[in-house]
């Protein structure tokens, strides 16, 4: 089997470094992925990632023309961009026939699945590929994954993933959903993974066992938080697994991967505390700090604090959240420990 | 089920620091951990962990009587040290009994398998638990595995783990050594990954899922090279996983961890070219800098030298072993550049 490895490193690498690639960082990482053979590139959002940070991104979060336009002309690779339908206007999407781009991913959260049909239809109409992501996937019962999956089975992308936004799944939890998917959707399926438990590959490679047939990758694991399954170890394991086959040059991943170490992120990716919390208590990373600071002004455990906050599966987490749930468990612990004295 | 986490930071994390852990780093190791309800500390190697080194190598490469009477009061775990029969004399663990030592693991190749038996014996006859720790387990055959097996087998110890030292398998290389070894061995298994492809988390996964019951673990995946599978990582997805338990705490495991990460880790642990070269063509680690230089003097590809270095799967590697590959690989190489004039 020979899996479609798609490297996302200019795209959700940018919450590392708000999306401020230089126009060597792309140049390298773009020829050097498609010398290497890697399938696809994805090289950044078209329109804004939709995190708060959109206003002063770099280039890789908007995609403009001109962006494309001046991308290295590829051999190999086939290019891609992600649109997230509720910050890019579905008539934004109009040029990307005249880039070099042929596959539009369309990202979407399950509780707003329902606009991803138009735009699945409208990159269709333009006559480029299209694929689905499906994120925070952990905060979906099996139940309401087979829902999401009813509304875009008729649409039939050309792929449809799953994406581990906080990294809380373990590989079961991969097995059971892909397995689903595969009875529901006449797709090839995907998984993007993230490593807060440091399971990013045991994850790919249950969901590889289960039916996926592409992965999302990224360069020394760059992305928010923890990181992604890193592209340059995808390649590895691939290429040291017999049952496994790539189209991936491993010694020049490994040289686009270096490029990245040295010149682009600014320390390597790591799984600490702050990143274990947050998948240890499913939520979403860029709360994690805000739990931390509130957490601590209330004297309060942030751990606990966390996990009632990923309980509550909230579709955004600001001061006032916190607060609440703050106020919450000290009036419980306040009334336990009167009941004790 | 609840797996025997074995934290192996001061032993094999050595390999990193030179073994240079202050008293402090130990009592912080030893005590937070316990406090984490870890299973088992190993606190060192005794008498030498037999790589180079090991005459400027610090305390707990030595585990000295005095080292292991200052360790901290455990309350939880158990501690063990390392033995290497090759480099440890038999009689010098007599006075472990005096120590709050109560597992003792010896580790050897699969070529010097023999000389374990005698010190499985010598130290049940001291009244401790004995592991035995197989090393460089991928260069085996599953019919040479049968045979290491067969050695000690009727020795029953109390844990027989395989260590895959260059971070080489993938998962289901690691579950057929797994469910081979548990048809043949009376005893509980472990596994000892390394990360060299990003993998140790995956084989760790695939060791339990067929049948492994003790993993190894250090902080911030500290050892050689790749490291290992993190400890704080290994806490988290085994908290997060229901069908499986845990008895250590994960937010003082995370704890630990930060200690080592801030306090003894010179830079994270990363998994570079170097690594993913080493796990690739089969090799130590510690062979790899060797390679690339002496491969860089014959103008000669590493990957190519290296992955001929660990088709011999040689039991040292000197210069002149590399030497000899290269003269051999660039005599091919005009050869067929001569054949093509």
């Amino acid at each position: 089997m020979k899996p479609t490895l798609l490297d996302c490193t200019l795209r959700d690498g940018g919450n590392q470094n708000d999306w401020q690639f230089t126009a060597t960082d792309v140049h390298t990482i773009v020829s050097t992925l498609d010398a290497a053979r890697v399938d696809v590139i994805e090289v950044g959002y078209r329109g804004g990632s939709g995190s708060k940070s959109s206003a002063t991104a770099g280039p890789s979060a908007h995609c403009t023309p001109e962006y494309l336009a001046a991308l290295p002309a590829v051999s190999h690779a086939e290019l891609a961009v992600m649109v997230v339908p509720t910050v890019c206007p579905v008539t934004a999407m109009d040029d990307l026939p005249d880039s070099p781009v042929s596959l539009v991913r369309i990202a979407a959260y399950p509780w707003n699945i329902d606009g991803v049909p138009e735009y699945v239809r409208a990159v269709r109409a333009l006559g480029l590929k299209v694929g689905v992501n499906l994120m925070a996937v952990s905060y979906t019962t099996l139940e309401q994954l087979a829902e999401v999956a009813a509304v875009v089975a008729g649409e039939a992308p050309d792929v449809f993933y799953i994406a581990d936004s906080f990294g809380a799944l373990t590989p079961d939890d991969v097995r059971r959903r892909i397995e689903l998917l595969a009875e529901r959707l006449p797709t090839p399926l995907g998984i993007h993974a993230h490593n807060n438990l440091g399971l990013a590959a045991a994850n790919a490679v249950a969901g590889l066992d289960a039916g996926v047939s592409w992965l999302d990758a990224s360069l020394c694991a760059m992305a928010r938080g923890a990181g992604n399954l890193a592209t340059e170890q995808a390649a590895a394991f691939l290429t040291a697994w017999p049952k496994y086959d790539t189209h991936a040059d491993l010694p020049l991943v490994c040289e686009a991967a270096e490029y990245v170490a040295e010149q682009v992120l600014p320390r390597p990716m790591t799984v600490r505390r702050a990143e274990i919390a947050a998948g240890i208590n499913d939520h979403h990373f860029y709360f994690q700090d805000r739990i931390e600071k509130i957490s601590a002004r209330h004297g309060l455990d942030p751990w606990e604090v966390g996990r009632r906050i990923g309980a509550a599966r909230p579709r955004k987490v600001l001061d006032e959240t916190v607060e609440d749930v703050c106020r919450e468990l000290a009036g419980q612990t306040e009334h336990t420990n009167g009941g004790d004295a």
